[in-house]
């Protein structure tokens, strides 16, 4: 195989209670990336349609993440990329993930997979380390591993994939305000009271048996955030509003998407999903921002082979 | 029905990771309760052998967790109450929390279950707070529920039992010495860093996992406690030494048991959870500390009648 194109899921990342541990991958909404091989060394960004972004190597989250895979293997040659961006940079559903996980998923697949899955995570880490300054993998495990994800450890590396209920939807929507994942980062506070962190853990728990034995209403009763929505939700204009409408119109839990701005939600079913977004929706009508709103399945498999 | 006599289980709380919220029951360590109705009002203790423990129905756990579940009744009559302590109070194994749920559970039984396992919970945590000064639940959960149990919220009170793999054992070894509960609480800090929050709730996340799906392994990568073990150990002497003795024997994993000072570690099989134990103690004959061991399946199923 010379050549492949793949869909690349967004990713919900934090997920309420799991800040920089547990992410999910969504299921139509991503990017598209061709990728294929050449005998020139090294890694090209041949194409980038739909954002606004760096195509150099060394400044491309793909790029980068590529050049970690080439320097761990023996393959002489090297590998052109296109991406067809669909997923706004700073929307906060896994953007850079996308581009970093697809390009090395890509390239594994070309070179008929000498890297595990995990491996595939940490080049990928390299990539969003470029976008924003830490290696974090709860974009990037979800996006590889599909469903949900725990990243149970960094050092060492160490990602359990979650078992995903057959009917969880998820609605995000994307209000168009930029907020930059390493501003969003610096206004967390370093430390935390005991008595938060007491509070998120059991959440943690919480989501995660709920996730297990498909619970649903256990999944919504765990979806809170003590510790980072209280600060960063204030970056995003009206978010108390949407999130009690996505309540209040039956959502399980709804919180910031990643470093936002986007905001998600978890329905019980399709329908479901889809009311929640006509209720966030017109909270941003109202307000007067413009939007998007994507309703997805959870995406089980990660990132897949397109004809 | 007017008598009945119970076993009530030990607990391990806390289980390294999920300070305040984790707890576990275990098969055959535990106190021996009778308790029958009397047309008397009240709750008289009219037995209480093994320990040197408060007598007056106010001053003793089983006495006012009762009180608790009498005052919610229409219940006319009172109740006697029996106690026969194996667990010795102070060790850390919930020898409160024995007393407490086992009135409360062997009460509901006379009565015919008019309440629900989640109040039983709630009247227990009575005799927890007047034991250590805080009405905590990770220790009563388990002993009602059996298996594993999550407290995911105090506020409201959310009780998860979490799947107990069949094959995991519990070791514990208590050396003779006394840590209070309310002390070894006040030594903990009231603050956390971030980073130090992120990995606990990873483990958590990682710990309830690996029950469910009976991953072992995960299990043991999972039973790691940044927050409370680095501060409590130091109460504990021969604490490190007992620990890397454990791992070193094959224990999955090892942690200080609720509050102290005993120690437990879990296994794969009773082969595994016997050399462990044997472990244990030698690090404590060479200190030349007195010390007991426990050797116990999980108990899946809590409180039980005995004939």
């Amino acid at each position: 195989m010379e050549e492949i194109k793949i869909f690349c899921p967004a990713t919900i990342a934090n997920v309420s209670c799991g800040f920089d541990v547990l992410g999910v991958a969504l299921d139509n909404v991503g990017d598209t990336m061709v990728v294929r091989k050449t005998s020139e060394k090294g890694i090209r960004i041949t194409k980038l349609e739909g954002q606004d972004l760096p195509m150099e190597t060394e400044r491309n989250v793909a790029g980068v993440a590529g050049l970690a895979l080439l320097e761990k293997g023996d393959y002489e040659g090297g590998f052109e990329i296109e991406i067809h961006k669909k997923i706004k940079a700073g929307s906060g559903i896994g953007s850079s993930a996308a581009s970093s996980t697809g390009a090395v998923w890509a390239m594994n697949e070309l070179l008929g997979r000498p890297f595990s899955t995990l491996e595939l995570v940490q080049f990928s880490m390299e990539g969003e380390r470029l976008a924003s300054g830490v290696a974090h993998a709860d974009n990037v495990a979800p996006a590889l591993f599909g469903g949900f994800t725990l990243v149970r450890s960094y050092a060492p590396l160490d990602i359990i994939p979650i078992h995903t209920p057959s009917e969880l939807y998820a609605t995000v929507i994307h209000p168009q305000i930029e907020v930059k994942t390493s501003d969003s980062r610096k206004i967390l506070k370093t430390n935390i009271t005991l008595a938060d962190g007491i509070k998120q853990w059991g959440n943690v728990g919480g989501l995660i048996a709920g996730l297990f034995t498909e619970d649903y209403d256990l999944i919504g009763r765990s979806l809170v955030d003590h510790i980072v929505e209280p600060i960063r939700s204030i970056l995003i204009p009206g978010f108390d509003q949407v999130k009690s409408e996505a309540l209040n119109a039956g959502a399980l839990g709804c919180g910031i998407s990643g470093s936002g701005p986007s905001i998600f939600a978890f329905s019980k079913g399709e329908a479901m999903a889809n009311e929640v977004a006509a209720a966030m929706k017109n909270v941003y009508k109202n307000i007067g921002i413009d939007y998007d709103v994507h309703v997805s399945k959870i995406n089980r498999e990660g990132i897949k082979t397109l004809q």
